[in-house]
């Protein structure tokens, strides 16, 4: 199995690395991410949402990545030919494959086809620090409805979804807002232009790092950073300005509050009405649902991306902190969002087809968690580990491991071949929470030796009282053989 | 956001449609799979292993998949180069990646490295019916001990882990074999060339297909076929070809006795008594374990692919059968496999490691318990759907889903425009277990309607007796709105 190169014969060995921007993750990322996922699905299962996967690949004008009038896929996706010339690319989020199936089977579905799917996606960008080129993504969409209620379901399950996945009360909120807000405010100021909304956009969406006054030049004339470069603004009249920055200030806690301080700013245009309606919708079901104003808040400053979304959008903001290695506290921010997008199965099928979803990065959530020291599902333990003192002895090992899993506790024996000492370190490295120990002597006499680990490391770490935990739980004993699973089950606390 | 060519200025519309091979799955068999995936899960971790999971992508002469002659990677993968010139390649199986990722990490793992995976693979093959260039694969192996015991731990992982996945006992058993008994009787018999043994694997894997009169000729002179083809035979002499044959039907039901018979067949040959102990080892641990001779035993004429392997080989035999639309019977064979293999991570560092592994197609096996109708999981059933007769009465509806979802019952409010009969046949497609109506009337009183859409479903279909149901079940019932979620719980049995 060596790879041989034809001149000269020399053997050919691959140097062992992953490709930039794939991570291999080990027990303890998968327990957190596969605790989350679990958590999340019970949540949205119970809510209707039936499970759907799509392959890995889409064709690329499926992905709407295609450019008609050039021989390869837009960056930013891993694209191939396929052998009947037909390009593929891996799915970059699990939106647009939903578009794809839901245009593809629209006669058959249940409509409004509720739908929840997790899995990787692949972004072709630069690798970095934290970035990967394949992340975990878990969605949740409604295909079909109009209703806001259907955004507010989207919107309640985000909120139990997180919560189950281990953020306690309190550690995120949902924020939402609604693009015909804005939309119907700069129609009735008279900036109606694509351009001009698309540079309110940009602004708003800037208040966070620069403030009212920096998104105020934005609004208006423009913008001389420090660098000295000039940012043209959207040229809103001074009027206009101030109803922007009336409204993407309305915020006040509570939903009722904020959609009051909202209907001031917006009244006397339609598209603005439309969407405070559909606001007060969502709030009503929101407030059904029992989901409070801690929980899920109305923020006019919410923009979610320039393009896509049609009408309400939401983003889900993690309040955990944790701080660096300077003590400074280090926010999450955004760990998802998402809102209503009404064209994207039209891409398809010329239809307009209303939709609403929600979508989060699992592991950076699961990241997010272990930092602010609430790691989901816990540490990944070892098994239980018997030490092979004897090759004579396996049977006997393999039956104590065999009572140990039929008692549903992980256990193995020890299948190198190196002395005590190595074996003892082995079973540190698992993380195993005790040794089992089972010499000739031990078996002539029915008896069988255990050692605590977790108690070792405790010792070590300072964290136990030498004496009371040896009086409580004795670093090593031996005992009758018959007391084994007892006595393991005493240590692992099961 | 529709992509539109530059001349003719026209919209232009992707057919929505999946790449060849990839399947779209929906709730039933991704319930039948995470089922499957979480009980052998659970299985592995209680034996020890580790979970693990790598990057999609590894680079192609990781693979062993890279050419150095030629400038695109083999066949059967789905390649592409990276930004830096370098080819990368979908993983077509899990144990390229762990013999990458082993050598990558040797120095810092805990040794025996014992790890589980399961994930999609990829093959760039032609798809067909049930042929598939996207599965889901579930692998277990050891890296870094070359005990038989390490063999048997797989073994024994395997016959649990599938009986956790749902076969019942004896609806699947384990083959055992060892490559060094053929190889050591060949050796014995002067027929030890590399040709000449891969002629006898090569003829003894066709044992099922030609039986044992056809792979006499194919092991002596050649065998001239019914088209009249002529297939050149290994050319062992008569009495070389007597002891194949008597070797691969040395199975003799019980591991001992088998064993017995093999130990007559290959005395004498060095390789082949390395090869009888590793077996008799593997045996006496599969034992202690209380592995019996129903759940595994030891074939002589299992073969398992014809490189990779250098000592024993295990392959897992499906005994569930189904029958075909003509009422002939239909038996899945072999679902997975295995064995030692001790030069994929040399491939990377040089040195010879030690390494056995187990492998099973998930998705083939909840394909073959569903037509064996014993399903993973059960159905996927949908939510309990609440009729919405009325805007108005939204709160309401709202209300009732969040009772029954804290009460951990799957419901929903029906979120399209449509009226009473397509909510009664959206419920009926989501195989919801009821409906829930709460008019205007309903909500005065303080009652709540639900009809029963399992015993709809049964009536129409036969199964159940009318007049009996409905004295125990009625098919429509109006009830005090308080006594909601229980009425619900006995229509759902939960």
């Amino acid at each position: 199995m060596t790879d041989t190169t034809d001149t000269p014969a020399e053997t050919f060995r691959p140097e062992a690395r992953s490709p930039r921007g794939f991570a291999d993750k080990r027990a303890r990322d998968l327990r957190a991410e596969r605790t989350i996922l679990e958590a999340v699905s019970a949540v949205y299962e119970r809510y209707g949402f039936e499970a759907l996967d799509t392959g890995a690949f889409e064709y690329a004008d499926a992905l709407g990545k295609f450019l008609p009038d050039s021989d390869r896929p837009n960056e930013g996706v891993f694209a191939l030919q396929d052998d009947d010339d037909q390009w593929m690319a891996l799915r970059y989020d699990l939106t647009a494959p939903l578009a794809r199936f839901a245009a593809q089977n629209w006669e058959t579905l249940p409509k409004p086809f509720r739908r929840y799917a997790f899995g990787p996606v692949w972004r072709n960008e630069k690798p970095g620090p934290g970035r990967f080129r394949q992340f975990i993504q878990c969605d949740a969409d409604t295909v079909g409805s109009a209703r806001p209620e259907a955004d507010a379901e989207i919107i309640a399950m985000a909120v139990e979804g997180l919560e189950a996945a281990g953020l306690p009360r309190g550690a995120a909120v949902l924020k939402i807002n609604n693009r015909k807000l804005l939309n119907g405010l700069l129609t009735a100021a008279g900036a109606d232009s694509a351009g001009q909304k698309l540079a309110v956009l940009r602004a708003v969406d800037k208040l966070d790092r620069l403030g009212v006054e920096g998104v105020r030049l934005l609004l208006g004339e423009g913008r001389l950073d420090e660098s000295g470069d000039f940012t043209k603004g959207a040229g809103l009249t001074g009027k206009a300005v101030d109803q922007v920055l009336d409204f993407v200030q309305a915020g006040a806690g509570g939903r009722a509050a904020t959609l009051d301080n909202i209907a001031r700013v917006v009244a006397g245009s339609a598209e603005g009405d439309e969407g405070l309606l559909e606001l007060s919708r969502i709030d009503a079901a929101l407030s059904s649902l029992g989901i409070a104003d801690d929980q899920a808040i109305v923020d006019p400053s919410i923009v979610r991306g320039l393009e896509y979304y049609t009408g309400a959008v939401f983003e889900a903001e993690l309040l955990l902190s944790t701080t660096d290695e300077k003590g400074n506290k280090v926010t999450f921010g955004s760990i998802g969002g998402g809102g209503r997008y009404d064209d994207l199965v039209a891409r398809f099928t010329g239809t307009v087809t209303p939709a609403t979803g929600f979508s989060f990065g699992v592991s950076r959530l699961a990241a997010a968690l272990r930092a602010a020291g609430q790691e989901a599902g816990g540490l990944a333990r070892g098994p239980v580990v018997v030490i092979a003192f004897d090759d004579a002895h396996m049977p006997e090992y393999f039956k104590v491991v065999g009572e140990l899993r039929a008692a549903g506790i992980p256990a193995e024996v020890y299948l190198g071949t190196s002395g005590m000492r190595p074996q003892m370190k082995y079973a540190d490295r698992r993380l195993s929470p005790a040794a089992i120990m089972l010499g000739g002597d031990e078996i002539a006499a029915g008896t069988v030796t255990i050692k605590d680990l977790d108690l070792g490391r405790e010792l070590a770490s300072g964290v136990a009282d030498n004496a009371a935990w040896k009086a409580e739980r004795p670093g090593q004993q031996t005992i009758p053989r018959g007391e084994l699973v007892a006595a393991v089950r005493k240590i692992i606390g099961s």
